[in-house]
C-alpha cells in the first residue's frame, strides 16, 4: 500500500469539519532579509497548534464503527498525542497514550485535557513499546503511530493540498516543510508533486539531527542516534513508509545549525509576530543558510507547530 | 474642532493603499479560561507592527502640497516614529524624528530603515520639546503628534470602523482598547459610539500608570507621574482632544495590575500563537480582573502592538 493524492482528497473532507483551514502569512520585509519571496503555511495556528492534529483526526476518522468501538492508542511525548486525544474526544471513543515519566507538564496537560487516558512509563523507546503493547493486549486498542501510517501521512498531506488550493494563482517554485518522522514531508510531497510536476520539494531537517537528509543521499534509512538539537519535535527517525514516499517525491533534503534556526525563529517571530516552535523555524534556517539556492524563487515554506514553553526560550 | 464618524471615513479612504486591514483572531480555549466571547482585532499585524500606521498615514496624507514640501517632524521614542517615518517614506517627503539618546536600539533602527532624519535628545520631555522646537524653526517642517492630533485621532479611529464592518454579523456587547495617549481609545470610540450606539466602550490601562482612569473618574485631566509598568506604550498622559473625545464617548476606564498584564500576555503567546507586546495584553488582563463584568459577553478588544524585545521579556 501506498498515499496517493485520491487518499488525500479523501482525507480533506473526512477532517473537513474538525481542523482549521489555515492561513497563508507574508512578510514584505522577511522577504527582503531572505531574497526571495516567502509564504508560510500557518499549521502552527491549526487545532492543538500543530499539524498533527491533521493526521490524527483522519485516523481516527476511518476507523470502522467496531475497531472504533475498542478506542486509540499510541506512545508520545509530542503534539501527535494531544492530536489523537482531541480527534478520539471528537468521535466519542477513547485514547490511551503512553508517554515518558519526563514528558513536559505542557504536553500531559493537554492531552488530559482533551480527556486522554495517559500511562506513564519509563523514558526509553523500549519502555514505550512494551506499555503501548500491554495496553492494547488488555484493551484492544488500535495502535495510531505518530507518522508511520498510511492514514497519518494522508492527514498531513492535506497541508500540500491546501497550498495548492490557496497559491493557485502563483504557484510556488519550492516548497519545504521540516522533516522528524517524515509524515508531514512524505504526505505534502505527494499532493504537491502530483499537482505541481514542476514544483521541488524539499525536507529541512537540524544538521543535529540529519537522519533524513543522510538515509535520503545513501538511499537506505539510517537510524537516528544521539540527536543533538533544540528542535524537539525532529528527534526521531525517518518511517519506513515515510521514507519510501519521500525517496519517490522528495527533490533533496537540507540542513541548518542550530544557531541558524534560532535566528530564523527569532525573525518569525519578531516580523510576522507569530509564535511557532523551533522545528517550525527550520525550513526558513535553510533557506537563510542557501541564499544561492533561493534567490528570487517564489517559496512555501509550512510552519508545524507552535508549542513550546515561553519561560525556557533557545535564545 | 472635533473628531466624527465622517473624519474617520475620510481617513479609512485615504490609507487604505498604505496599510493592512488586519484579521480578527479568535481562540475557543481562550474564551473558555475568560468565561467570554472573545474577538482580537490584530493590529501587531498592521505595517511597522502597531496601529501607529493608521494615523500617522491620515496625518502625512491629508496636508497639502505646500505643507508636506517641507516635511514632518515629531519626538517619540515609540512606534509613532517609525510608523511617520514609513508614512513620509510614501508620500516622498522628509521626516525629522526627535529620540531621546536612550531610544531601544530596535526602535532607532526602524525609524533610519524608513528613512527617518534622527536628532537624539536627552530623555526628559523638556529636552525633547527644545529639540523638536529648534529642528522645525529651522526646516518649517509640521509637526505631528503621536496623538493629541486630530488627523491621527482620525485615523486610529480606523481601527473601530473597520471592527464594525468586520463583526457587523454579530456585534460585541463590549469593544476594549488600550489606553496611553489616548489616541486609539478617542478614535475607536467615535466610531463605534456613532454606528453601534448600544455597544460598550471601554479603555485599558495598567494599574501603575492610571492616569486615565483617574482623569475620566475625575472629570478633569491629571498629569501622570513616576509611572511604574512593563507597558512601555502607555506611559504617557492622556491628550486634550482625546480625553475631550472620551468624555463624550467612552464608558469607563478599567486598571489590571502587571502580574495579569503578563498572564494575559502568556495567555495570547501560547493559545493565539501571537506576538503581542505587554501594552496589547492590558484590555484582556481587565477582563480576567473583572470576570463578573464579562460573563457570557461577546467582547472584541484590540492588540494594539507586537513590538518588543526578545531577549528582555517580563518573565
Amino acid at each position: 500500500m501506498t498515499v496517493t493524492l485520491d487518499d488525500i482528497r479523501i482525507a480533506a473532507e473526512r477532517i473537513l469539519p474538525h481542523v482549521h483551514r489555515t492561513p497563508i502569512l507574508s512578510s514584505a520585509q522577511l522577504d527582503a532579509i531572505a531574497g526571495c519571496e516567502l509564504h508560510f503555511k500557518g499549521e502552527h495556528l491549526q487545532k492543538v497548534g500543530a499539524f498533527k492534529a491533521r493526521g490524527a483526526h483522519n485516523a481516527v476518522f476511518a476507523l470502522s464503527e467496531e475497531q472504533a468501538r475498542l478506542g486509540v492508542a499510541t506512545h508520545s511525548s509530542g503534539n501527535h498525542a494531544a492530536a489523537l486525544a482531541l480527534a478520539a474526544k471528537r468521535r466519542g471513543i477513547s485514547a490511551d497514550i503512553v508517554m515518558p515519566s519526563n514528558a513536559p507538564q505542557a504536553k500531559v496537560d493537554a492531552v488530559k485535557g482533551y480527556g486522554g487516558h495517559i500511562h506513564f512509563c519509563e523514558p526509553t523507546l523500549e519502555a514505550r513499546e512494551t506499555t503501548l503493547a500491554a495496553v492494547r493486549a488488555e484493551g484492544g486498542q488500535t495502535e495510531i503511530h505518530p507518522y508511520d501510517n498510511d492514514q497519518v501521512i494522508a492527514g498531513q498531506g492535506t497541508t500540500g493540498l491546501e497550498i495548492t488550493e490557496q497559491l493557485a494563482q502563483t504557484p510556488p517554485d519550492v516548497v519545504i516543510t521540516p522533516v522528524g518522522g517524515g509524515g508531514l514531508l512524505a504526505g505534502t510531497a505527494v499532493a504537491i508533486k502530483s499537482l505541481w510536476p514542476q514544483c521541488q520539494v524539499l525536507g529541512a531537517e537540524p544538521s543535529g539531527a540529519d537522519d533524513a537528509q543522510r538515509s535520503f543521499r545513501a538511499g537506505r534509512l539510517i537510524e537516528q542516534t544521539g540527536p543533538d538539537t533544540v528542535c524537539d519535535g525532529l528527534l526521531t527517525s525517518l518511517g519506513v513508509r515515510n521514507f519510501a514516499l519521500i525517496q519517490q517525491h522528495v527533490d533533496d533534503i537540507l540542513c541548518a545549525d542550530d544557531s541558524t534556526i534560532i535566528e530564523a525563529m527569532q525573525l518569525i517571530w519578531s516580523r510576522l509576530k507569530q509564535v511557532v516552535e523551533p522545528s517550525a523555524a527550520v525550513p526558513l534556517a535553510c533557506v537563510l543558510a542557501h541564499p544561492e539556492r533561493f534567490a528570487g524563487k517564489r517559496v512555501a515554506i509550512v510552519f508545524s507547530g507552535g508549542n513550546l514553553d515561553l519561560a525556557k526560550l533557545p535564545w
